[in-house]
């Protein structure tokens, strides 16, 4: 059985896992970024963007280099580890892109260029069908019209055993609420964003489950993992 | 000016400072005192209750007890730290009682005995006029019907220079959205309430002007300092 986690999934101080209103200047919602410092600031990330020119030339993540450093320990150590063992991963349609509706085209293909730092199938909840667009690198996006069900099940096959990974705080809000979720990794950041994507709001995490299990201190956000108990 | 300050204010992971249905039993509400585990851990805690006899004898007192410990630390200095320099406390209805409606009588006096630990004048924000109440070692508890302002004004009159604390959520929330409290002190307990009396909803701290400038990593909680920018 594949392992279904949430990992490096950063939240604000007052629970948001997003900023509100998303478009082309903000992937992750106005000051969202901020979420996402103690990672623009680990090696792993670091190294994923050098390695990267068409990346590295993007507006979305020269705001996210420069003179970091690009350190090792603890923060580095989860980001790195997030992307070990997945064979696939499942994301909501706002994580994918800033188009809403359906697609007019297929010039959109994700925020990451070319070569994607997935290197798996990557399987969109969408409303709006699109036809599988293939990346380099060995990362795929199929888009899922027929619901959370069939992609966790598309998702099962495709990843043969490794983990699934998911993201978006719509997306796995959904998941949580079905109990599909085995594992989640937040990493709190020290900033509070006071609007956006509320990731708690509404939904009894303990009722449905789940448990703290571990609080470590990073070097610029602290990681909390949390697992779901069987009754 | 004295400083309006919130200290050792537990949350939740998903963001609860207490939990629901509060009542006797329960005076911080259902799992409500899974958020001050790191409390009962400290020295000064244990302290606290090792010295009068009446909290030792207590019910409520007797579950935060035992062979836990009582360590120094970093989650110690800052439960220390939070009775030093307070020169009154205003707290809401539920912190000082589980009693709801008018005052049937003038029995209940705190949860806390005949000589609770604040040793100051406590403002108890209510509905329901009661005479004030002189408790042993300097705490006298003052039923504030007037609102806000009026307890703000008297505390800052009784505390002379030194600093106001506030306590309890609903009181806490109240102040923060006037925009009166200078800094609070959060400790995020590693739990899921779950459900609760939710602390952020519904508020934007980052517009009121409130900035985490802080997050230190205690031994059972991490610590986050918050505090209000001038525009």
């Amino acid at each position: 059985m594949s392992k279904v986690k949430v990992a490096i999934f950063s939240v604000s101080l007052d629970g948001f896992g997003a900023g509100p209103r998303q478009d082309l200047q903000n992937p992750i919602g106005v000051r969202g970024l901020e979420l996402h410092e103690w990672v623009f600031q680990t090696e792993t990330f670091q190294k994923m963007i050098n390695q990267n020119a068409e990346m590295r030339e993007m507006e979305t993540f020269q705001k996210m280099t420069g003179q970091r450093g690009g350190g090792r320990g603890i923060d580095n150590d989860f980001m790195a580890a997030s992307f070990e063992n997945v064979g696939a991963y499942i994301i909501g349609r706002n994580m994918f892109g800033p188009v809403r509706g359906p697609w007019k085209d297929d010039s959109w293909k994700g925020w990451w260029g070319a070569n994607p730092p997935f290197h798996a199938p990557v399987f969109v909840l969408t409303h709006h069908a699109r036809a599988s667009l293939e990346m380099e690198g060995g990362t795929t996006f199929h888009f899922i019209t027929n619901g959370l069900d069939s992609a966790l099940s598309e998702a099962k096959a495709a990843a043969n055993g490794k983990e699934i990974r998911i993201g978006g705080v719509s997306v796995i809000r959904q998941y949580l609420l079905t109990g599909q979720i085995d594992e989640l990794h937040l990493a709190m950041a020290p900033v509070l964003l006071g609007e956006g994507e509320a990731l708690f709001h509404g939904m009894n995490l303990h009722q449905l489950g789940y448990r703290a299990v571990k609080v470590v201190a990073g070097e610029n956000a602290t990681h909390v993992i949390i697992k779901r108990v069987d009754y």
